[in-house]
């Protein structure tokens, strides 16, 4: 096990009762730890990957470490209403209402070979709407890559685009 | 003139009328500009550096690459109600109402020299509300660096815990 794995804090009762939340900021704050982590989402980036997405706001801070460290762009997927440019826009379900996410039109400055790196898949339906506007602006997904994967929520099978790596699964 | 300055795109009337927003997405897809832009920012951090501070979301981007850069931990200070363990808390006015930012109290992780890297200094207030929350935390904050600085809006003046740097002013 790498050490990382140890540095997740599992909450209880977050953010309701009968949830337990995965707690990423003990590895974070882990200066080594974070490292590593980000070398091994580094690693799981095919050689082609021009580009890196991440999704407001959490999944920023991997997807902006791996971009850099692979010294491509970073594109960021954002809640409604926060993008100032033209923007391609994907509302999806949730257990109660519905949720909107963003991209900018222009956020792939004419490049087409993205990953998408995000700290948790869930049950998937963020990240299968990343995915939606990723295409809308004329990206080709070539992975989505997570930190942490719950897999009895099975959100791996709504991402039909790519395929889909995770380092930890819970 | 580095190449970075020119990716910064100006939006008039976002969010509002009357306000130019400078747009960072432009920087952020252009590989060699985003790794430039960060190169620059963790040359700014101090040698004694041993966390890096990031307020959602934006500033998670840059904050993240550069702490992940440095190899130390990465500290993020977010919008109430999101953070699961044990917080902080500081309430700042805007220009109409108040915002709230959180940190958990054991962000720092037993460290103390914390620089703190945000994308925008404009009039401080959020600036200087992290920086309280830093300290709060146990933090000493060597510093804040800015990708931007607005200078007509005086922020660094709010700053009084530590030394301000800004890559680029407008």
């Amino acid at each position: 096990m790498e050490k990382w794995e140890g540095l997740i804090r599992s909450i209880p009762d977050f953010p309701q009762k009968g949830i337990v939340f995965r707690d990423i900021t003990p590895l974070l704050g882990d200066g080594a730890a974070f490292c590593s982590a980000v070398n091994h989402l580094v690693k799981a980036c095919p050689p082609e990957t021009e580009m890196v997405a991440g999704i407001e706001a959490r999944g920023f801070i991997f997807a902006a470490a791996v971009a850099n460290q692979l010294g491509v762009g970073f594109v960021p997927i954002r809640k409604a209403g926060k993008l100032p440019y033209l923007t391609e826009t994907v509302t999806y379900d949730l257990e109660y209402g519905t949720d909107t996410l963003e991209i900018h039109q222009d956020a792939l400055s004419g490049k087409k070979n993205v990953v998408l790196i995000d700290d948790l898949l869930a049950t998937g339906g963020t990240a299968a709407a990343a995915c939606r506007l990723l295409e809308k602006a004329g990206g080709h997904i070539l992975k989505a890559v997570f930190l942490i994967e719950l897999v009895n929520l099975a959100g791996r099978a709504k991402i039909t685009d790519c395929d889909v790596s995770a380092l930890i699964q819970f």
